[in-house]
Formats: structure tokens, sequence, C-alpha cells
């Protein structure tokens, strides 16, 4: 499938070379760069070559070549510790409105991604209530 | 490429069916169900049915799926506002050693993931020498 950019966009600009950015690697699909407010040094961002404002408004083609590169500057980065993060929504700290995913090193407890973890503890049958009502 | 599965893995064995859980959808390389530890309703794990700690050490064919499968998920909730979410190391905060995506809604402030953004503004020039100096 062809990509799709539109020109009102900060990263359909940097996949046109229209901003500068430090690339890393690029691919039919997928660019990705260095991003310039990083979390943790190597902090990274892919992007795929199609302007959609959330994940689930992709083409899977676009979805599906998101983590094998992903993984190659993963790799590249050599960090043991990293994650993988990609926000939809304002209200979820979604800053840029096209689609990317953050890699980000974790090499100790005060960089890279902070996160607080409050969860719950399910109910088993309202979790049963809920995939039964979902349309998949 | 065939599966790969452990004995002593709970998400090996929950993709066995050896443990119990609340199954949305499943592929020939992926399977998902509902977090029984979840941070908002519809929390949901996409796991690759391949045992690696950490996402580099996927093969691509089971990298490729995840993302098309968390979105038919998201799409499923109808959650406007998400987080897709892969940790990789105890420091990262994995918590089980199975390659697992999250998909977490985010309903509202108190709910869902929390993050800290401390971003700081990178150097280009230091940028540029980190990309040169990875091996892509
Ligand atoms: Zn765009
Ligand atoms: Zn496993």
């Amino acid at each position: 499938m062809a990509s799709k950019l539109v020109a009102d966009c900060l990263f359909c600009k940097i996949i046109r070379g229209e901003i500068p950015s430090v690339k890393l690697l690029e691919t039919a699909t997928t660019f990705a760069f260095l991003d310039i407010g990083p979390l943790s040094e190597g902090h990274a961002l892919v992007i795929p070559k199609f302007h959609a404002e959330k994940m689930h408004q992709l083409p899977d083609e676009f979805l599906a070549d998101a983590m094998p590169v992903a993984k190659k500057i993963a790799m590249a980065l050599g960090a043991d510790n990293y994650n993988i993060l990609q926000n939809n929504g304002r209200l979820a700290h979604q800053q840029v409105m096209h689609v990317h995913f953050h890699v980000i090193p974790k090499p100790s407890a005060d960089k890279g991604l902070s996160m607080e973890w409050n969860a719950e503890t399910a109910d088993v049958e309202r979790l049963k209530d809920l995939a039964k009502n979902m349309k998949l």
C-alpha cells in the first residue's frame, strides 16, 4: 500500500525531509529517528509513513512493520532495559497527532519512562462479561 | 515459523490453556486476553506464541502480528484514549518474563497508565554522533 502523508503535520514533514531529523533507518512503510526531547539517551521514534492520528486507524501493513523496525533500533542501542510506548489521544499523553512508537531506553531508575502502576484486582466474571460484549 | 513455548512460564501456560484466561482472540502467532490486574477496564495483553523475554529477541513474524491484533482489540474496546506499552527488563517494569504488549484504555486522568514525562532538550550534534555509532 502506498504511503499517505498530509501537508500540515510535523511528522509528515519529517518523513518528507521538509523538517530535518536525525534519521536512524527507513523502510517502504516506516521512518525512524531520534527524539529531540528524549527521556533518556537513544530515545527513538518509529513512525508509519501513513498519516493517522491513532494506532487503530492504520492499515495493518503499516502496523506490521513498526515492531520489526523498533527491534532493529533496540538491538542497535544495546539496551538491557527499555520500553515501547505508543500513546493515543491527548488524555493518554499523545503530543503529536501522527501515530508514533517510542523506543525508550531505561538505563537507571531516574532515566527513561517513569510509570505508576495502580493495578486493580479484576473480578473474573466481570472480565468474561466484558469479553463477551466486545465485537472481536 | 512454528510457535515456541516453554514449560515454566505463566504466559506459555496461558497460551497452552493450562492456566485459564479470559481470551479475546488468537491467531497463528498471537494470543490475546484480558489482564487480571487491570489499570483500567478493558486492559488487555497481546502475547506472541513464542517464548522470549524481550521484544528484540522475537522473530519478525511474531512481531509483525502483534500490532494488528492490538488494533482489533482497540477497535473492539472503542476507547478514544489508550496506550500501547511493552516493557523489557525488571528496571523497565517488566513483571512476567515473556514478551507482552499492554493495551490500556485511558478513560480519565486517574485511570489507566500514569506517566511522568521528564524530557530533556537534546543537543543535535550529540544525537548525530549517537546515530552514527549505532549499527543499523
Ligand atoms: Zn502526519
Ligand atoms: Zn513464555
